[in-house]
């Protein structure tokens, strides 16, 4: 594409859809070659997600969901740890400038930057005759020293998880098609199942009580058994984790009981950016409090225990359930 | 591909390859969610670029240049702001775990980031089926509110600019195949030409230099001419260039003359990575004595003018050289 002697095609890209998203005093208006994170004693936290056409996305969904979810999965990270968000870079790969999804991304992009106060504060466009990718690496403040790891779990700490987890992954089976598809006859429910899948919630509002109570926290992005698994073993801990109490959605309640899925599609999924925390057992109570009061709720769902082995899986009777598989895994 | 029961594919590599990186404590040895950049007092600046197979690199470009380049393009954003490099964060979109490119795809990315002092502080790989892609988040620091802007120079400022330009789009060329290769019967000065499109020298050295003397500055990245065009416009100036002081190697200087290409190749051409810089006139000799010292020779070639113009690029005889474009745009 021919560029204006004055301005690159990529420099006009960058001004006409991104800078009225570059909101704070320390992105310089997407004027310059990077960005300054001013101090302010706290540490700043740093997470990085990217999300692939075809991988993470399908290539139909809308492009202010694809947005929204690119920033949200960071966002859920920044949660999980802690912190408060502050800002975050952006980079978008493109098969071409299209007019209408520039400016649908964008729109979506910068409406979420203003509802969770992290702004834009860089990037980089670059044209790729591949899938669409999107790499965000958000930035988060919190006092020194008081990230929320995922490795300090300890026997006796409840472990606790957020909203309802399965949903995500019942989303992309719907829109798969399949049999999930065609036993959900209520549109409403398999919409809500849609948009769980292409627009997470992330626990921003969580982040204080998180600092506040959780031994140690991760969200659930890869599968609630294999994330689990993961901060156990970090830990040096392992988890006794009681099925029924996990919390499902009325449509992920009704598709289980019905047998159209199993336990394993809705806790090895992934993509609910949930928080998943352990917390001291005399504590629970007041975690969840103070997350209901955030318009959260949480749900215990097992305890830590001692050793190394990964995570049991109980069944209403306590017999363990085998799982095939814990989580989604790109490699 | 299959995952064992407690790591998933993902989380084995990036422990096989990038955990032996990520030196800083702040990185948690990449088993978190997230690192953390402690306070010190000192703004942090945050620069993102990316590079895709077939658009920033060849598809048969050797695995360790690829990890030098998707460095070393953001160490030269941070040099050229003033910022001394202080870790980054690797986004890898890869079609499948090979181990061999990983191998030495992750070894030099440690060599880079030992050499440079920029540790791996976290990262996210994810399955692509289009082409590979890095891309990195690079972080620095500098005293609070010293970055060096694009938007500072001013008129009788000089235009300074380190190393030779236009080697790297003649290494294009030569991979290339065509007139340029054809031109160039020494091995060794086609060799010296790639070694520049693959692996660029980002000027770390000079960042309290830049720091210290430049009104202005930024690196030259998408050609010398767009990206002063770039500097000129957000600080509200122009420039007019004297095109026979742009510092040319002798593989360069031969192809010009020989008229194998034009003036347009070398200065529109990318890949550069060197330090495009403005300084006030009577500070010029002491920006390149210090330079100098740092082992980075630096030339004058021209001079800031008031108004709003393109920059001029004049030739030996004064006569103002039309060009037909100024730099590489993707869009």
């Amino acid at each position: 594409m021919a560029s204006a002697p004055s301005a690159s095609g990529e420099d006009s890209l960058i001004a006409r859809y991104f800078r009225p998203l570059a909101t704070d005093p320390g992105a310089f208006d997407l004027n310059d070659d990077a960005a300054a994170l001013k101090p302010t004693g706290d540490d700043i936290v740093v997470t990085t997600d990217a999300i692939v056409e075809g991988v993470h996305f399908l290539p139909d969904d809308p492009p202010d969901t694809i947005a929204r979810k690119a920033l949200r999965v960071n966002l859920s990270d920044l949660a999980a740890k802690g912190a408060v968000p502050a800002g975050f870079v952006l980079t978008l790969a493109l098969r071409n400038a299209d007019e209408a999804w520039l400016t649908a991304f964008a729109a979506a992009l910068g409406e979420d930057a203003k509802e969770f106060g992290c702004p834009l504060l860089g990037g980089d466009t670059v044209s790729t005759p591949g899938p669409l990718m999107i790499s965000i690496t958000a930035f988060g403040r919190l006092p020194a020293g008081r990230m929320v790891h995922r490795s300090g779990a300890k026997p006796g700490d409840r472990v606790v998880v957020t909203g309802t987890i399965g949903d995500a992954a019942l989303g992309l089976a719907v829109l798969k098609g399949g049999k999930v598809h065609a036993a959900l006859s209520d549109a409403d429910a398999r919409d809500r199942l849609i948009s769980r899948y292409r627009v997470p919630q992330p626990r921003v509002g969580l982040a204080e009580i998180v600092r506040e109570y959780a031994s140690a926290a991760m969200d659930v992005s890869d599968g609630l058994a294999g994330d689990l698994t993961k901060l156990c073993a970090v830990s040096g801990v392992s988890a006794v984790i009681d099925l029924d109490s996990i919390p499902l959605s009325d449509a992920a309640l009704d598709l289980l009981l019905r047998g159209v899925v199993g336990i394993e599609t809705l806790i090895a999924g992934g993509d609910d950016y949930e928080i998943l925390c352990t917390v001291a057992d005399d504590r629970v109570a007041a975690f969840a409090q103070a997350a209901e009061r955030a318009g959260v709720a949480s749900s215990s769902i097992g305890v830590v225990v001692a050793g190394r082995a990964v995570p049991k899986f109980l069944d209403k009777q306590g017999r363990e359930i085998a799982l095939k598989r814990l989580s989604y895994s790109h490699f």
